[in-house]
């Protein structure tokens, strides 16, 4: 599995404005098998996003996606700029679909 | 609902040992929604940990667990710090369980 976990820092404000446009655009994507969006109780403007994909390439691939492509330009004018990512590979645990947990 | 995302240090060489006791030790408690252990393909002694719980109290209460705590005396030997941890907030997004994601 493939795992991102990333911190990005909205516009004065305009928080929301970016995570309603995340969540719409969060569905069921290839390969896609958790994708968790959270504010910062500590930090008014954050957001944190924890992915796990099957594998890179799908996660890869979903950036090429008409509405994740739709999703990305319309939130890009609310995104202050990214601060943290990190990859992981994820090995199991729990909450994950049947079969990869571990 | 509450979230955790938290980077482990194992003692050179334990990785792995601790990873298995996190596994054992992370079924279906109370609360918990997802618990992802994770790997860093950039730093071999590394784990990354991200959780989601309903609320902060079922993760407070999930630490006093009898098999929580015998994990955690048993891989306390292994791990050498804690090096990262960030309380989120999830307020939605994919994999979580029915009803639980927005």
């Amino acid at each position: 599995m493939y795992g991102l976990i990333g911190k990005m820092r909205a516009s004065r404000g305009q928080r929301d404005a970016v995570m309603d446009l995340l969540r719409a655009s969060t569905g069921a994507l290839p390969g896609c098998l958790s994708y968790i969006i959270a504010t910062d109780p500590a930090d008014a403007d954050a957001i944190w996003v924890t992915e796990v994909w099957t594998d890179q390439a799908s996660h890869k691939a979903s950036l090429q996606l008409p509405e994740v492509q739709a999703a990305i330009a319309k939130a890009r004018a609310f995104i202050a700029g990214f601060e943290f990512q990190v990859e992981t590979h994820p090995v199991g645990g729990f909450g994950l679909p049947d079969g990869k947990t571990g």
